[in-house]
């Protein structure tokens, strides 16, 4: 009970500025699931937020999965039969496929073109793509820039390593009153993709330094790892740990315009799915709670069955649904701090819920007491009906929470009441431990 | 099994003509929760039904409250500067704040003013206002005589006492087959207002009346009290006694214009919640069924948490839904003896419900038993559907209720069912004891 | 787990197309409860299937009942004054009501009208009676005739038997890997009437041809039985095997144009309603689940509560929502076999789930395993998913029709990701048996 996280004042829209300039800073690195460019990203998180690099060697087993070969880039370009530029890893690092293996080449369009990428839909975008577990190179490029492509003998040159070397991830742990953990992970593997996932990146950074302000209920962990192989490597290097996490969040596209999204963990009814259910229940307009699937982000590998962790994804357009989803169109232009900020303060009350929640006991459980006599009554709808509702459900058998989703207020009422009702003697914290402890 | 309440017949018209007259006289007496209005309120009941009253002094603890002073009223009026009485309690007793302390004294319009309560919105309408536990004085009247009141010093009289006294209620049991009681508890505290709860006295006491008339399966316990502080009095002097309630019923607000209501007891899947709801569902058209809140009448006391009591609230219109509540616009022209009639027939199937339940064992459960042979086969739908629907879930787990809501029959259709097939040697009761039992 | 049922190619068109044939052959015989109409129906199908042709006495009593005498016809005709056959049977053995006694009498009009039954509504139609427990007589006609009779005496006669006999029934058992047993049960007592029940006798003739060409993991008992005595005679001659049961159809009225209709056996969550309800609810459109209710056909019995089998029915339109139920309108013109084959593809795919379920454990279940090595992955949306999901919940808590259910995918599709993950090593059959076993 009574952890220190606090609610941002003002829809978060400090919070909101301050993730964006941090991922202005972010954005024109080129990361991937290994590499310098990840590296250097962690590095950068790490003048904000006491984060611990980790390094695991390529070749290590982790699961049914080994660590890859890890992947460099200095440059990338396709010179026409002219000698020009017309693709420039340097003007994108978007135009290279990612773990491309080096190349050196001159080919005719006719077979450049079985390597070439782009979206005939939005032809002014340039895609995003992988090709992390199979050995293959590629461009992409826009497609009016790929129609504009002339006959003829192209140089390809793609000066990149995959080499022995490591896995990086960045991990914190920040301390509660208890050993309990709240897991916050983000994927840092894309390159210059702003929503998906700098958001990701960018806010937990700052919720870690916003959580870090004051004593919290549970410790919190927070993970800026490369997707799924990232998520993989640490809990099989952590199987035990794992166990400690009793609530966790994916969080992945944070910035877009769109309203927030949370994706129920495989469970369905663990006490982050309740708290984020009840928060994004009360804002307006209600957020969006979507049923788990076992697709998506990394809640993929914590929610897998041998681990089955009690870990949802929260969002606001969920991937998928809007098209510049993995294509350049991914901007700093397409984000905003003010949707940042918004993500920030109810993530911030989510976590609230969680930190705050607890169960107590009417002192004088037969009748009701007498508020008057203390000061409590008042004739203010909403207060005065928290009170009563705290006082009839304080039994023993309910928490906070129970309280605020059975009588359809907002945690933050029922809490404040209940501290009301403590302070004036009418009822005791229970047991040490709320929701998910 | 087999109790003796009885559904009245004829929709109920007769008790709605009786319960009508019965608070026509009661209209006029200035009740509040103690004093003489409420004692001659209750020799009053005294004639139709052998009520015990009860005298609690004032002092008294009771949990966390304690019994009040006694007030009685005998006069009260305003007079302004030039002696005419502008407020007069002989033409209203709504006209006087409820435990007024006693005043006489002049004092200019401004003073005064800050005594006088009124309805801008319905400035034809008298408010009903108290001051029960913090000391103070005041007068209700309509707007529009607010408005006219002249500048200058008036003379304010109000001629009441406050003292050591006691605090009165009506009780009535009428004994059952069982100790299990069945609850039915109306405050009786207000002065002049009659839906809110004229209505529910006067419908408690014809209720009496009707359920003293034959053998009952449970034991009824009627109370006449002051809102709040007489439940939680009943409470405190009966705790071991209140262990007994098996079911109950807050009757307040029966004569409104208004559809049934039923507000759920805390547990929410009590007999009396699923009888209630079983009855309201199938008239025409349907009654409501609310869910419990710690906020209302005396359910609030039965439904704390120490008693957690199975006590529903049954009312037309529910307070605070019809604007003429609390004021003097609730008066006789406000009610009806068809709604009072109504209220009273659909209170008595929902007891019907509860003491005619039962559960029983279908002899021949192997393949149907041949109904055509003992004429029991008719090709009238619903009775023989009633016939074809007990036989088939009369196997032990399933009592008359359970049958009657997963066939979407009415209960009576199968209790009248049941009998038959009990008749024909076709059904035995399993064990005494139905719903609630 | 891998029984031998098989969804029938091409929507069952071919089936359809011998359902109808068989039919044709039938239509014409005069069948009832009892009676060489029958055995004749019976020995039509044994030219088919191995059916074993059960004889009960007349007199044996079963449970409640006692098996009727055995009732034949030969003639029955109705001569108006001038001599001409107003009403014969030879055109259409619904004009004799069935069981009706011998009869040779002469007989004014007046006389003769209170043994005639028409309707009024369809005045071309002649209705479907029966008498079988009452001993009467009757004749069945077009309401146009019935108007076109005039006055005079009218020579009646019955030329039938109603004597000791006994009771026919067909019954066939395919056995499976398993004792644990499918019914499937048509009723085959009723005349010239096609969808009820001859779709049914004759979907269920074809289905027992179809599962036995492969093997099975349950097995298999097909009942053709007069309605109602029948299911009785046989439960109170087969208690025991009846415990057998895991699952069963009522198959009746499957040749209409309507669109599938399953009604939950009593239990509403047994295998076979889940499986019904999962393969109804993938169709377009999508069949209807109706509730349990005590009224229908021989489902009625097998639910009664001392058996309580989880047996369902399955028609297209429900009895008594079409107006040509029960009456000459019934015939070869209202059926098709385009709705037969549907049925009987349907039923298949039905039986198939309970055939084919499973429970599996995911062997890699921490994270997921890396499909693209093992060349099972896939950008293909359903197929990808299926795999994601089925190694998900394989858990050993989930079996794959819960996988089915929970995933919104079919249960084929479920079904072959299984497959597939097993061939690769990544799952392995958690223990025998499936839904229903």
């Amino acid at each position: 009970m009574s952890g220190g996280a606090r609610v941002a004042g003002g829809g978060g829209a400090d919070a909101g500025r301050d993730i964006l300039q941090l991922m202005t800073g972010l954005f024109p690195i080129c990361r991937s699931i290994t590499g310098d460019g990840l590296r250097e990203t962690l590095s950068i998180l790490k003048r904000d937020i006491p984060l611990e690099i980790r390094e695991v060697p390529s070749g290590t087993r982790v699961f049914d999965w080994t660590v890859p070969k890890e992947w460099n880039i200095r440059d990338a370009y396709v010179l026409d039969p002219r000698g020009k530029k017309v693709i420039d890893f340097r003007r994108s690092n978007l135009h290279v496929v990612s773990y491309s293996i080096p190349v050196r080449k001159t080919m005719p369009l006719a077979e450049l073109k079985g390597h070439l990428h782009s979206l005939p839909d939005h032809p002014d975008w340039i895609p995003y793509r992988t090709s992390y577990y199979r050995e293959d190179w590629g461009f992409c490029l826009r497609h009016t820039d790929l129609l504009a492509l002339e006959g003829g003998d192209y140089e390809v040159v793609i000066d990149a390593s995959l080499a022995e070397g490591s896995l990086t991830y960045g991990e914190l742990v920040l301390e509660g009153r208890t050993k309990d953990e709240i897991l916050i992970s983000a994927h840092a593997c894309h390159p210059s993709l702003a929503n998906d996932n700098l958001s990701g990146v960018g806010l937990a950074t700052l919720l870690a330094g916003e959580l870090a302000k004051a004593p919290r209920a549970f410790s919190y962990r927070f993970l800026f790892i490369p997707g799924t192989i990232g998520a993989i490597t640490w809990l099989a290097r952590n199987e035990k740990t794992a166990q400690r996490i009793k609530s966790g969040l994916v969080l992945a596209g944070l910035g877009d315009p769109g309203h927030l999204t949370y994706k129920n963990s495989r469970r369905g009814d663990a006490p982050i799915d309740r708290a984020a259910a009840h928060v994004l229940g009360q804002v307006s307009p209600p957020g969006r709670i979507v049923g788990f699937s076992p697709y998506g982000y990394d809640e993929r590998q914590y929610c897998s069955p041998g681990f089955n962790l009690p870990v949802g994804r929260i969002s606001r357009t969920p991937f998928g649904e809007y098209p510049e989803y993995h294509t350049s169109a991914d901007d700093l232009e397409f984000i905003s701090a003010a949707s940042l900020g918004d993500s920030f303060e109810k993530i911030l009350r989510i976590l609230d819920v969680l930190e705050q929640d607890g169960t107590f006991l009417n002192l004088n459980p037969k009748g009701e007491p007498q508020l008057g006599k203390r000061g409590l009554y008042s004739k203010a709808g909403t207060e005065e009906m928290a009170l009563l509702w705290v006082l009839n459900l304080s039994d023993g058998g309910h928490s906070l929470l129970d309280i605020a989703e059975r009588s359809g207020l907002r945690f933050d009422s029922i809490k404040k009441a209940a501290g009301k009702l403590a302070e004036a003697g009418l009822l005791a914290e229970k047991a040490a431990g709320g929701t998910g402890r």
